[in-house]
């Protein structure tokens, strides 16, 4: 302690006018400083620079004036992280630092030779296990032989812990105060620079040289004589952000043991549940409650406070955005606003769009424990409980049962969609986050886990086997979650979700700012009451094929794949015209005069044959074909890369027919919702996977031509546009051709990233974990639009075909429209529009208006 | 008669001094102009404007007073189209127009009445048939009757025609000269305004509106007493381009007779086989002969000439090009160079760079007869003649025992490849022209036939079966023209290439020309033999994989595959390497200090797989692995898209240990060959489906990581390069992110094809056919670069590579590197070199020389 005494420079004592950007010394020094200011009751304390703690390892720490008197004087203090965000997380906090055999004969008298031990003791096993790196088991033998948990011999575990950190380190336990802070102070830095932290907080978004601010606090003690106790507390509830106390007060306890310790912890409010800091200590109460009070004025949010009660005063320690859920959220910012703290666009760019998830599907109650079996990808939020089935009939005849069931399948193909609209959630064993299974539970707004690892399903013998050995039978209870991916053994309560109230006036604010278009993709009439029910300007997709999946429509499409006449041909589509023409009219019928968008059939006709053998053979038998006629056809329409085969504007070229039958089905069925309701139906046809204008020329001539005979007739005309879906990269680049052709445009996303990148969404499940994780993709450029490659795409065809026809309304149609950060790409490039799945729309309301907010 | 004689503005009598250029009267108006300013014998003739032929449907054609003169003098006239460009055709030649009973009277003295009589009645079945659309076969049948072909009664057909013409058309058969010719010009508009016309030259090139000049010519008449008769000459011979006269000659007969009637025509010049024009008039051979060399001198190119044969004088009445093979092309531009006629550029400039195809493969002789039995696309291009085989171990059987086959299969797989080495062609029942059997068979300079239609295989039962019912079986001989895609039954006679002489004259002059490089792909050491058989500038695509497709390599990767553990990977690692480092061993030592560009792994591993069920058996028992685990294995490594799959550097990333090894490789063999021969060896190692930076910053880490350690394990150090293959779009768009980290770029224009499409080169056949016909795509993007979309990227990624590193090379190593027209693109976008299969690095150093020379 003879070392000159001078002020270390990149250490400052805080106070109410200290000046410590979070950017510079951390959110934890700024929350301090923050709250001294409102002169609520804080400990003394230090804040060390977030570059310094690069530096420890290399120097001594020069001892600091202030520091060093407390330290001096017997005061204990705390290190804690002050991470510059809260998310990146730290080292854990080293509470007690200073404790030593003088200190302790010192708080002997105050607290008592026992408590005091206790401390010592508690102090000497993280120490050892936090700095020293020694194991915490090997201190915890050291009481576990005490019989009575409440009556542990401290003595002489206190003893043996001394020994037994010597024997460990060959050094004695460090009785210099200084001594303790300065190991402890280079061990949290070593543990931030640890590889392992370096991957988690960049996971977290962390950049790769991250400082850490760290703190030094003297020690309020939470142990004494009378009312001491330390507890964490917010006056919001986190589930639904009513004004209501909740968090845990410990007596005699230090740092965040209530919350470790919950079920001996008392409740902050009167409970029925137990005891309370309201009755144990009424004033402390309404102290922290005045406190909390005052802490969201100065924060204009609420907040959770991390607190001690020493003696009966409360010292506040912390203050940290409070919990909350999406739903608590928005009742968060609605009274805030209601309270004049916030404005509603400051309430609109709280609320990060993706918790919108939470709210628009039924989730796990978090109350409930998690028997985690299995974990997927969750490619389809929102949860589900549910008898396993392992195929679609299994899942329709427990439906008509009026049962729950979870559809297991290797990965879905469009035979399964009956099935998957009966089932209530969806599991497959192969598939990433575009899977058919994953797009198809999206739509259908379903909770859906992909690409499982270590799971086996036999669909044969109806098992689905696990990696350790057990294995579940058809009609066995699961659950999914689809946000996280977990898969859960047995039923779990769900939380419902709720979309009138503070929702509703949330999305009404989020509708009045936003000034882009947010449509929903909807295939089927039902698809699009749900849009309705969640809100949307309009249409953007509808996927007209998804029409033809139904049992009875598919063996029609299948006569018209294995027609070799024209007239057998003919005959087919004049089956379809009359179920097509029902499902536009009722579209049309519901949607008014807001915009609809039809694709013309897209996928290649491979796709509505079957594959397996046993099925082929079911097709000959109902079609009562030759077998090998059949596995013949199905084999010439077999295809290497179907993504890249004849689909699309190929087929409506090579089979033109189809293409007419479905503009006719358009013509008419807006022709009568004219005729019916005197409403302007205005369609608009969309011709998917152009890459050359000359395709969108034919298609238009035929669409035309149809146009013109439906409207002589029935004497109705029907305006219509008509556009393209940009998808290949070549439309984009040609945009300022294709739109001498063309109404609007609108970019198929979802497509346009598999050929930019060169990326099958069916396959990619594969390596993109770990290109994610090996920051190869910032990320899975299927759910966040790459913005650098297939946004120039976008960007591109956007400025060369206003360059031709300055008011071509152009609108993205992927599942990224359902994609916030995608969203405020299309608004800054002055997309008309997004679509996406019903679900989703929520999300890119709200994700709209920010991007108008953040314009503005 | 009586109309005022006025001369008709769009018609002109042509003359020495007429000024007609091609693009208004067309390519045979120009052709007479020239003849008449040489002083040369040629008919008077006047030449309509192209434009006029849109006209004559619509208003009388007034007289034209020379004209009319003639036709009133009894002279009869020829009808002849005369297209701006030869190549788009036009109606067929009319003579004898103004033939009636006056002129029947008039020429009956000087040629007798039979001649005459025929000459009437030919020209009113041509008229009927052609003007007034009626039956040919109708006209036939009044001579068919006669018992002797030479002896016919034309007295008795000639009336009875005159009856047929106007029962059939209700009208007398024209007797007005002028009315003839007003019908025929209007009838040979119509026929150019046919719809089936426009298709046809349109496929040609022309432009939509194209006219058609006309020319109406006074008739020299063939036939008469004493020496007439008419013919085609050249005086060089098609096949070899020597001197030699070629042609016909056919005594009293007009027009083309002398060709169409070939068997009975005489020959030109002196010939053992028959009598000659030179025996029969020798005076009519030798002016032939003299104003053959003076249009050689007019045109400075070997010209046919179209002559007819008036009593013992020539008359000219066409110059068109001389037919010729490409190999009489280059004979002949070397000998007109050699005369001082044109230059070496100009001898380059001549050359159609495709033309050299046929030059550099086997071809089938022309004076063959061709029996097709079938025809597909010809993918590659020569012709061979051998046994059907139906599998790789047949082709391997025969080719042992130095018989030649050809493999036959429905499409073909790298499994095939060891059979595609050993077979002399390819005939594979589906794919396009670039599908696996395409692109093998043109680097191993393999004639092939993809995509044939009407054939159908059976694999089981070794049978070929045809549309028409026959069938042939393992064994049989047939027959395959690559370039034109046709297959013929038996074996045929073949021509072998010549690449000495003339042939290798006029590539020097090429390589003397050009600036760009011209490099060669070659997979093995016996491809790279070939490419420096056809001389290269280096090697610029090494593709790795077809080396491990060998018997027992393939073995190896497949434990590889297989291997569990860390330990039994690098055992197969372990045996691959010193195969792979002897292959590039004797690459580098076959190459010296040029150029070689290796590319790391690119296929998906399923690709090492087998795909039968047969095979997956065969190959669990060869490896002693349970048939469950393998079929697992091939299932887990199946892809739906396997083009936009776990495939190039994907594989690098998430298997690493393999480029490590193959980097390895190269650095050794390079460290040997340079210890060897005292050659710097400076490798480039390219990486495959690169997307993003980081994979590229990855692979380089690894890649520099092996080069250091080959350098310390050997003291000797070896400059290399690294780079990427440019093939998806994103490559392209972050060309300047790239650039930072590489020393070059190839671009693979055929994948970035399939990507910028969204077009499946395996599965495109099936549509691409009708695409090109209807002009959706100007060309297969896939033959020739798509200028408009895939070369937008391919600028975009120069300027944006170039921009951040000036001297970064560029190249391009698609199968595009071998066409003319991308080869311009290429030469224009400032690249350093292409590079495609060995048998196409002739055309591309033409191609590159010529674009050099456009430039300059």
């Amino acid at each position: 302690m003879d070392a000159e005494l001078k002020v270390y420079p990149e250490c400052v004592e805080l106070g109410s006018h200290s000046e410590v950007p979070t950017e510079k010394y951390g959110a934890r020094a700024n929350a301090i400083v923050n709250l001294m200011k409102a002169d609520l009751p804080i400990p003394k304390a230090w804040a060390f620079l977030c570059d310094s703690v690069h530096k420890f390892q290399n120097y001594e720490f020069p001892k600091f004036k202030g520091l060093n008197n407390s330290l001096n004087q017997g005061i204990l203090v705390s290190l804690r992280a002050s991470p510059i965000s809260r998310e990146w997380g730290g080292p854990e906090t080293l509470l007690n630092i200073g404790m030593n055999w003088r200190i302790h004969g010192m708080l002997k008298k105050a607290l008592g030779k026992a408590a005091v031990d206790a401390l010592y003791f508690r102090f000497i096993q993280d120490f050892a296990t936090q700095v020293a790196r020694l194991d915490a088991e090997d201190f915890d033998i050291l009481i576990d032989g005490s019989v009575n948990k409440n009556n542990i011999n401290y003595e002489k575990a206190l003893k043996s812990a001394l020994i037994l950190f010597e024997e460990e380190t060959g050094n004695e336990f460090p009785q210099d105060p200084f001594d303790q802070l300065q190991q402890s102070l280079k061990s949290m830095a070593s543990a931030w620079n640890s590889a392992s932290a370096r991957i988690l907080r960049a996971a977290r978004g962390a950049p790769v040289n991250a400082g850490l601010g760290l703190i030094v606090q003297e020690m309020v003690l939470g142990i004494g004589d009378g009312e001491f106790g330390s507890g964490i507390a917010q006056f919001v509830s986190p589930v639904t952000g009513e004004e209501k106390a909740y968090g845990r007060y410990l007596s005699q306890s230090q740092g965040r043991a209530a919350m470790k310790e919950e079920e001996t912890a008392q409740y902050l409010a009167r409970d029925k549940r137990g005891p309370s800091l309201e009755e144990i200590c009424p004033s402390c109460f309404s102290s922290l409650k005045s406190y909390a009070n005052i802490v969201t004025n100065l924060y204009r949010d609420d907040m959770q406070l991390e607190f001690t009660v020493k003696n009966g005063d409360v010292w506040l320690l912390d203050a940290t955005p409070a919990h909350r859920t999406g739903r608590a959220a928005i009742a968060i910012v609605i009274r805030l606003q209601s309270m004049k703290l916030i404005t509603e666009e400051e309430a609109l760019m709280r609320i990060a769009p993706k918790i919108l998830n939470e709210i628009l599907h039924p989730q796990i109650d978090p109350k409930e424990k998690r028997v985690q079996i299995a974990d997927g990808i969750g490619a389809s939020p929102g949860a589900a409980t549910g008898k396993i089935v392992f195929n679609a009939s299994s899942a329709v005849a427990l439906a008509s049962r009026g049962e729950a069931s979870i559809l297991v399948r290797i990965e879905t193909t469009p035979d399964d969609i009956r099935g998957m609209h009966s089932a209530n959630g969806i599991l497959t064993e192969r598939g990433g986050i575009n899977s058919h299974a994953a797009v198809v539970a999206r739509t259908l707004g379903l909770p859906c886990v992909v690409g499982v690892n270590n799971i086996n399903i036999d669909q044969k013998n109806k098992k689905l086997h696990f990696e350790n050995g057990t294995s579940l039978s058809e009609g066995d209870l699961i659950t999914l979650d689809g946000s996280t991916g977990q898969i859960l053994s047995g039923s779990t309560k769900l939380i419902e979700p709720e979309l009138g109230g503070n929702f509703k006036q949330f999305m009404n604010w989020a509708d009045k700012t936003r000034t882009m278009g947010v449509r929903g993709n909807a295939d089927t009439p039902q698809d699009v009451r749900l849009a309705q029910k969640f809100g949307v300007d309009g249409i953007g997709l509808v996927r007209t094929e998804h029409m033809f999946f139904d049992t009875h429509r598919l063996n029609v499409m299948r006569e018209l794949i294995f027609a070799e006449k024209t007239d057998d041909r003919q005959e087919a589509l004049n089956l379809l015209l009359p179920m097509q023409r029902e499902d536009f009219f009722e579209i049309f019928s519901l949607m008014g005069e807001q915009s609809v968008c039809i694709r013309l059939l897209d996928p290649p006709l491979h796709e509505f044959l079957p594959k397996s053998r046993e099925q082929v053979v079911a097709l000959a038998e109902s079609m009562d074909l030759p077998l090998s006629k059949v596995i013949n056809r199905v084999e010439e329409l077999e295809e290497i890369n179907p993504m890249l085969g004849t689909r699309g504007v190929r087929l409506g070229i090579t089979v033109p027919e189809i293409y007419v039958m479905q503009a006719r089905a358009i013509f008419e069925a807006a022709c009568l919702v004219k005729k019916n309701t005197g409403r302007k139906i205005k369609p608009e046809i969309m011709i998917p996977l152009v890459s050359a204008n000359r395709e969108v020329e034919l298609v238009k001539a035929r669409v035309d031509a149809v146009a013109s005979s439906v409207q002589s007739e029935t004497g109705i005309s029907v305006e219509y546009s008509l556009g393209v879906m940009v998808e290949t990269p070549r439309a984009a680049l040609r945009a300022h051709d294709i739109a001498r052709t063309v109404d609007f445009m609108s970019f198929g996303t979802n497509d346009l990233t598999q050929m930019t990148y060169g990326l099958s969404r069916d396959d990619a499940g594969r390596f993109m974990r770990e290109y994610v994780n090996q920051e190869i993709y910032d990320e899975d450029p299927f759910l966040t639009l790459d913005i650098h490659g297939v946004g120039e795409l976008l960007s591109i065809a956007a400025d060369r075909s206003r360059s031709v026809k300055p008011d071509i309304l152009l609108g993205l149609c992927g599942e990224h429209g359902g994609d916030p950060e995608s969203i405020i790409f299309c608004h800054e490039a002055g997309f008309d529009y997004v679509s996406c799945s019903p679900f989703r729309t929520p999300i890119a309301r709200l994700a709209a208006a920010q991007a108008e907010l953040m314009k503005r």
